[in-house]
């Protein structure tokens, strides 16, 4: 490609509203452009690399006996009735009427379709397993889009589904996708790792997520040092503590903390670590059969978070977990959030492994300005179930049983569910097993966010002067650089001829062949875009059969004979 | 790909929705599937004949020099309303609010998001011309879809956008654009024909259309015997007839005419032919300061069509063309439709040409149940003007100056156009001239309906037993079919040994390898889905080293030596 022919949009400044690395030099480097809030048009350099992974991804779903197909953007209500999901989703979900007054959505992911599709298609256990995919336009209404492609509203996905007659089969081809998406991110060149997750919304019992490993990453994955173990911290299951609780030494003691509120505030008005205090916090029940939720509470200790995702799932607590607003507290226990605790509080209350544990505790005394020392566990409170309601930390012992678990920041690229029978259920999808009975398929589905691959290998390459391509993603392979083409014959001829070597070679070259531009934009321009490999070619070197080549990665450049100059960039690209 | 693997849903009875060939033989053939009104579900079968047309327009638009994007679906009501299209355009513009309660749209098509970004982007005449293009999902809510893929809501189009620094520069893209269309179709393998089109709602001075022949075409188009005309019959001129108008000789007398009403009931009861009366169409004309619409007359001979789209351009007519409803006309001009007529009509009365060449002609007397006989202009019935209003028929001399014209059907493809300065001058996309002024673009916009170009190939290629794909676009080069496979090891081996040769070949072989398929199905199948060649492995003909070839054409298969199957199919398929 020769620059003249093509848009560099590159910028010097940083747009303001960017806020992380990728959507910094996604801009910058002119790959994408933001067209409204979550919405962005793809440049030409941008779209090269969407494409290239996109071409990955296809490979390796076809060598995994996926079939690509490509369903509509737009999904009708009544299928999303029947999965149960038109109520169920919340406002990400774009709700839309046509001209008609019917109403439709844009998909933010397309279970009820494929669902629809195969119970329509497919009849036969022969026919299974089957698997679907499709890489296609997705819409989910962020309340806060942001990051650039990394949290857009409209984004590119690959989404696989297959369809089984018995939850081994499902497995088979779970491990036949698992191995797949290693082979799409190893392929792809990005460090990245494959963890335990939770079902989500999407539904189904067991799941992994792909993670690319990077700083910024908005999850938090955990890792054993003593086994392969690694989860998303949502997931990751937090033992008790070893041995037995320490027993009892101190007495039940009611201390005045006038404007104490906080656990930092508590630890520093009695002297004690946030690890010798519990907090406890109050959230809605399960609604009983008049649709009263009442009040339940969760106590943790004072230097541990609460998991979401764990609390809600439990007996007694109402999905998705939300929290008691503070007028209810105070007129059903009397008492404002700040002086809460488990002695002698009158509603559910289920307990985390870690406080379960804990001996002569601080807490709060359920009367306004007034914090216990010394509480113990069914001498002075009374914990209803003992539950695992917390975020494991660094230093914790691995669920696996072997090793302890540090935490790492991971961007999610990758989803694998094993579905069950969630949607063929609701919707009906059998087939005709061997002895003629039908019976409800099992599902599993496969996602990617393709676009969001593209922010994630940026997150994970970059340097101060702009991004470092993965090779296999590159736009382009090599930048061809002349100095002074416009006054130099030698030059222009050099050029041109080691441009048509390189395309004949199939190197993908961009030749920066713009008569005037300068060449420390030229070379900023390279640099920012990230390509992989740079030849610059000017008259001092050609007097010597020269020209400079430079590797992103490398501080210098090196001369190599004008004559080598394929091989040498055939080499440097194996 | 081995058919075990691949999702064949071929269907034995025609669906009873649909109404032309390719939609029925799409369904049948397993291509697609409808999702609901509109929406289709396109089946790995049809995505690989999908994909393959998206690379020929791919491959042409580079080549053309385009740059390919990819810009939202999801548009914000902004841009629309700059360019002043989010009042203009109708309800097949699908209008959506987020959870923001901001407004947004999906695109039907993207002059307005490409001009924000080329605004934003370039900023000198020297980055000029310019031209983009995307295959993107589009979405128009038509009013009613049918024609399956033909006419749907939500479909692939090909759009291409140039902008340039001058009229000239337009028309070099413009040309070469024209070429890359002729191009794309030719390698496609369709029988077409760019005709002279007119602009419609997109704007702009000059366009084409591509049209693919096909007997079930919406379009009529017009073709010169004598020259290279050809024009869409919205854009043909009807030409007035040769000669002086002949003279009046017979005198004007009024029939009683009850309960006659249309041409056909005036032409029996008055004994003459359509072509010596006219008919009097009343129309709203352009609103006067306070925004009352006028009526307006059109007179027409009374075998000749009104043309909307050249009625609706004519001063003093209001656009859209809206026929003036029969009450108004009934208040105003104290008579029905039946017996309107251009005597004494105190109203703006434009006459067609051909209309205003007749003598001696018949007319509604503006009196009902009353008609004239011997009318003539001037002389008892007043033309404002003599104007060009009616669509051309088989015959009419060719509005070039050579030949006489005939009708054909035609599927639109494409279409190019020539916008000038229409959405430039009111987005204010702008670049600075050589001499330093900022000056605003002109444009030139290319579409192709690449979904479309899926269904219209059909329509030209099509038997009894199913489709013909052209080679371009076949989903498969050839289907290799056993003869009872499960029972025959030499058949199997014999299979197995030619799937691997065709695959290495770099053939695109369909293996129908099913065991227990039966061979009249399996036939029958590869017919439907248009497969263009065919081997047939058997037992009988290995015993004389024999395999069967059928090119999807031909009426009978032949028997060719094993041993050159690979190389009678590469002749075949060059």
């Amino acid at each position: 490609m020769r620059a003249s022919r093509f848009l560099i949009a590159t910028l010097k400044e940083t747009p303001h509203d960017a806020e992380v690395i990728s959507h910094k030099l996604m801009l910058r480097a002119g790959l994408i452009r933001k067209l409204a809030s979550g919405l962005y048009t793809w440049l030409p350099l941008g779209l090269r690399v969407l494409r290239k992974v996109e071409n990955i991804v296809r490979e390796e779903m076809n060598a995994a006996g996926a079939q690509e197909v490509l369903m509509p953007v737009v999904q009708p209500a009544e299928l999303w009735e029947e999965s149960g999901r038109w109520q169920q989703y919340g406002p990400e979900l774009l709700r839309v009427k046509d001209r008609h007054d019917r109403p439709f959505c844009l998909g933010p992911t397309h279970e009820e379709v494929i669902t629809d599709l195969v119970r329509n298609e497919l009849n036969s256990y022969k026919q299974l397993p089957a698997s679907f995919y499709q890489i296609q336009t997705k819409f989910r209404d962020e309340i806060r889009p942001r990051f650039g492609v990394m949290r857009s509203r409209e984004f590119i996905m690959k989404d696989a589904y297959s369809f089984h007659a018995s939850q081994d089969c499902l497995q088979q081809t779970y491990d036949v996708m698992h191995k797949a998406y290693c082979n799409i991110f190893d392929r792809i060149g990005l460090a990245y790792r494959p963890v335990l997750a939770d079902t989500g919304s999407i539904g189904g019992a067991f799941s992994h997520e792909f993670h690319v490993l990077a700083d910024s990453g908005e999850d938090a994955i955990v890792f054993s040092d003593g086994s392969d173990y690694a989860a998303n911290v949502e997931k990751a299951e937090a033992l008790a503590p070893a041995g037995e609780r320490p027993a009892a030494t101190a007495s039940l003691t009611k201390v005045a903390t006038p404007g104490v509120h906080t656990i930092d505030e508590v630890c520093k008005a009695l002297s004690i670590a946030p690890g010798q205090c519990v907090k406890t916090l109050i959230v809605l029940g399960q609604a009983d059969d008049e649709g009263r939720q009442p009040l339940v509470a969760l106590v943790l200790r004072g230097d541990h978070e609460l998991n979401d995702i764990k609390a809600e799932k439990l007996d007694g607590v109402a999905a998705p977990l939300t929290f008691a607003p503070e007028e209810r507290i105070k007129a059903e226990l009397g008492v404002g959030t700040g002086s809460l605790g488990p002695v002698n509080l009158p509603i559910l209350t289920l307990v985390d492994r870690a406080a379960a544990h804990l001996a002569d505790f601080a807490c709060g005394a359920n009367e306004d300005g007034f914090h216990f020392t010394g509480a113990n566990w069914d001498r002075d409170a009374k914990a209803a179930r003992i539950e695992d309601l917390r975020n494991v930390v660094d230093g914790d012992p691995s669920p696996c049983g072997q090793g302890t678990l540090a935490i790492k920041r991971g961007i999610e690229v990758g989803h694998i569910f094993q579905l069950g029978t969630k949607y063929s259920e609701a919707m009906g999808a059998k087939v005709l097993t061997e002895n003629g009975k039908a019976e409800t398929m099992t599902m599993g589905c496969y996602g990617i966010g393709v676009t969001r691959v593209v922010a994630s290998a940026i997150e994970q390459n970059h340097d101060d002067n702009g991004i470092i391509w993965p090779a296999a993603i590159a736009p382009f392979q090599v930048a061809l650089v002349p100095i002074n083409m416009n006054k130099s014959e030698a030059v222009r001829d050099a050029c041109e001829s080691l441009y048509q070597s390189l395309l004949a070679a199939g190197i993908d070259v961009l030749f920066m062949d713009e008569e005037k531009a300068r060449l420390g934009v030229m070379l900023a321009n390279t640099e920012l875009m990230g390509i992989p490999h740079r030849l610059v070619v000017g008259d001092r070197g050609l007097e010597n059969g020269e020209v400079e080549y430079k590797g992103r990665r490398d501080a210098e450049s090196v001369n190599i004979p004008l004559a080598n100059a394929i091989d040498h960039l055939k080499a440097a690209l194996n």
